[in-house]
């Protein structure tokens, strides 16, 4: 598992996270378990368990439980991967090949199933009642926003005038946070609350995870324009080539309402050269500034968030992670 | 909602459940609210939210609560259900069609999961760490089960000698138990802590459900041999297409271990005439009847579990659904 240098302060406890999201459950399914062990291992840079950790910091706190639910939240996070993939029909992430490349659907919707499975245990184990009900309630914000992003699929949305646009905007809002914000913010909410936090602190640690996830899902689709395909470890473009309108290209279409590739790609896909294309005419014009701009802002406003809570490590380390999120180039 | 005679007592509580069912939760997705509606109508007899309600009953129990579990346990079986047709590619149940001949897979997928965050919300809605742990728990269960069918699907158990024969009628029992009798088992259990009834009697309802469940399972595999298509509202020998190895067949199969015709349906499917073929040798063979006679003995022994129960109209009940889940016709 490697995480970002700047969390290095957490290595020790999120090398727990770890075994604990390795631990074996069903040891008589070698097929299974080496799968999952797979999937669990291809993940990323463990943001979200650090966000448990730190924000389970203010206050004394069982830190077994708070061990418990970081890898709870992970869990989640790596099941909802597995679904998204067998729904984007995507082949690889992370660069890496996702499981319904190699496994049948069948396999793959179960294999999902049995990591939400074992999120909801590892979250009953912090034997918090309040904690089982985030957990349940942001399971239910993240599959109603799936859904919803279905149906919205390669529809073009319509900004003739201000009210559209707001619309629009709105309506990207919802996606994000249903998509990413809602589990930054379920993460720090569980984590103040097992640890007795006072509820304004509570209140605050929601606020900043939500806004940090804004922040972080508005970067994640400005690198699908300017980040390095390398690096990434997927093509540009994707979301476009799914038909999924982001940001980036909200703000191009507001300045180009009638550019007729951009329609062409998100209504039928449209040819790899067109895509491109598409790509490098967003990338070269204002839009993927302005939703840097707009992230920078979510960021900031995560940041003070903060200013309410004790100062110290745990503060700091969540200012700087915020910072992280937008200096990141995958 | 229609449920069986001998749950008429149940009728006004069994109305709650199917109301907190039907509780709208994002009532901003009609396409989506009317799909759920449908799928949790079309429902069947309401078993396992009745196994909630009688099961809570021996104790003073908060009624409201056991209402949310009864819905929770209900939701969570047609998300598995969901989640079953489109790995099936079952196009019908229950005489309807199903969510996967309606839409893609990957809204099927997506409602399946968005139906276990509900499910997980109303268990965590009872405020009992302990129930919210035999949720997670079962889930688990029940989807290590479905893995394990998936990869043992298409193969034709080796029954050369007893030991063989033992380990295969092992392998079905740990099936039918991770399929359907976990969730019989998680109902009563849950119910009974819920009560806070003594730990004996929390685990003679266990237990109970846990026979239950067993024998009504059975019962399902014999009905698909012997049932009536237009009773059952699905094909006969639908399994036996599908590959998977029911306890009528494995008695078959001790009985005529060289058959070629069986051997081709597990392995390949085979075409329509031969599998009606097969199903009319099993059900004209002493196999089925077999399986019944094991059916029996498990409702039996669950009859048995009731006894350490106080007396009353609980108990009466539940041993009357035991004896009513094999005599039933669907």
């Amino acid at each position: 598992m490697k995480t970002i240098p700047l969390l290095e302060p957490l290595a020790a406890e999120l090398e727990q996270v770890e075994r604990k999201l390795l631990e074996p459950t069903h040891p008589d399914y070698p097929q299974l378990t080496a799968v999952l062990e797979s999937l669990l291992l291809s993940g990323g840079k463990r943001l979200r368990p650090a966000l448990v950790l730190l924000a389970g910091s203010f206050y004394p706190t069982d830190r077994e439980k708070l061990v418990s639910l970081a890898a709870s939240v992970e869990m989640l996070h790596t099941a909802t991967l597995v679904h998204d993939d067998l729904i984007d029909g995507a082949l690889v992430r992370r660069g890496r090949t996702t499981l319904n490349a190699r496994w049948n659907a069948g396999a793959t919707v179960l294999a999902g199933d049995y990591l939400f499975a074992r999120a909801a245990a590892l979250a009953a184990a912090t034997g918090n009642v309040r904690v089982m009900t985030i957990f349940a309630e942001t399971l239910m914000t993240i599959c109603g926003g799936e859904l919803r992003q279905i149906f919205d699929r390669r529809e073009l949305p319509r900004l003739d005038d201000e009210q559209a646009w707001q619309s629009a905007l709105d309506r990207y809002d919802q996606r994000i946070y249903a998509k990413t914000a809602s589990l930054f913010a379920a993460a720090t909410e569980a984590a103040a609350v097992l640890s007795q936090a006072p509820e304004a602190h509570v209140v605050a640690l929601r606020e900043y995870g939500r806004l940090l996830g804004t922040g972080f899902q508005i970067m994640d689709d400005v690198l699908d324009f300017q980040g390095d395909e390398q690096v990434l470890g997927k093509p540009v473009g994707s979301d476009l080539r799914e038909g999924i309108v982001t940001l980036p290209v909200l703000y191009f279409l507001r300045e180009h309402p009638d550019d007729e590739r951009i329609a062409s790609v998100v209504r039928d896909g449209g040819q790899d050269a067109v895509v491109q294309e598409v790509v490098t005419a967003v990338r070269e014009s204002g839009a993927v500034a302005r939703a840097m701009d707009r992230a920078r802002e979510f960021i900031a406003q995560s940041q003070a968030a903060l200013a309410v809570l004790p100062e110290g490590q745990a503060r700091d380390l969540m200012h700087a992670l915020a910072d992280y999120t937008i200096a990141r180039d995958r």
